[in-house]
């Protein structure tokens, strides 16, 4: 019997990490993607996490802004890591105003101790895309 | 009959404001307070929020201390006015464990065409407070 | 007669707000291009300018990463407007070791109000270059 | 022969550590406290420091925010501990106009791989003090 693959351990753990966030079911986000450092999260814009203008919450943003690259960095850790926010920054450019959003992460420097990670946020309509949000911060690897 | 003075005119905005966002209600938070450039407002750390590892998502620490920051600089501001957040920043210094998470917000620097503000946010059991997170961010007055 | 064009009144008021920044003659500082939205500058990592260890200074990163940041936004108002800017966020992510350091600015978004803005600084020995720092910000034009 | 303190090991190692810096000289700065995880560091707003407007530089206020967040991180430290900026984030809310610099860092969370730092810099002419910037950012202690 072969043993799975590297490769295969991880985008399991991605897939089990990403299950076990309530936040994520409650925002209903779908991990699109996590590999090699880069990773893909939607949500609708729904009525549930929208703002006093009705657009969607910064909140909303920032919850799969994160969670984007976050995974973009676990994507590059061993099956048995974990990893941690200990910061982020956002910058909000546009209204979040569309069908939904979509958060790409990416890691920029997989450092030892830590990694330093960005993901981009775009409201999505149809076949158009406004960029949203930029965040920029730091995961904290955590090795058993 | 008298006309309502700016103080309650400017509660009733803030809490009508706060009311019109949905995203609070998923998260089941709570405005306890938004007066003379401070706010509070808390939120259970529910079975609905959760990262992987059980504690409190980032995404809800954000949202509330985010949502702190930016009524307290609505506090600050006449009854027809809003802000939005143009920019913040999250250290996240400890999991939030607890069961509810209390957010303080505090205007720094009320400019006129930008406030800068801060927030705290703790974990909360009991009678004990932990702290969880501090943001400085960028609040943009909308003027009519 | 011909007027000048609105580019070369640009680049002559990019050149002449670098020229009038005295910080940037103390770091030996060089503003290799400002256009369209990009800019470069670079600055050597000399005897004056070193941390406790003998690398490069946070500070001299900073400032050479802010300002390129702010001539890549220069470059896109016209010759009687200036930029402040209102927040920076800098992600060191390694020692800034090597001849010079390399500082590429980018706007991100031109908003009316405000402009988002990244840079990214490299050191640079040789032929090889190395990132140090990653920084993402807010910009604010100012009209007359 | 009595061995000296802890305190006094830390005292000296900070001040080493300041006067070591290059960067600290160049900029005419002083460390006038360093202690109990606060530490203050003064600079003058001198001509070779300005931005074009004539104020004192963005780099500047940054490079002695920083290092007052850094030696108060340092002063909780053993005395073979070093410390290093991960990331940084400045809001700056006035112009940096007066006769000097003073930053104030503060330590909010020292973690045992990562410290959260704090620093508030003003410009100071004859008794008045401006608020001219909010620093908030991460310390990672590096033992031998």
């Amino acid at each position: 019997m072969s043993k799975p693959s590297d490769t295969e351990n991880i985008a399991a753990h991605v897939a089990r990490s990403f299950a076990a966030q309530s936040m994520m079911r409650t925002l209903d986000a779908t991990l699109q993607q996590a590999k090699g450092g880069r990773s893909e999260i939607t949500a609708p814009i729904g009525p549930g996490v929208r703002q006093q203008a009705g657009y969607g919450h910064a909140g909303l943003t920032f919850s799969i802004g994160d969670c984007a690259a976050g995974y973009a960095a676990l994507s590059l850790l061993q099956a048995d890591e974990e990893v941690l926010t200990t910061e982020m920054k956002i910058n909000l450019v546009a209204p979040a105003k569309g069908d939904y959003l979509c958060a790409q992460g990416r890691v920029e420097k997989a450092g030892r101790r830590l990694m330093v990670v960005t993901a981009r946020v775009a409201a999505v309509t149809g076949d158009e895309e406004t960029l949203v949000a930029l965040l920029q911060g730091t995961m904290l690897p955590l090795r058993p």
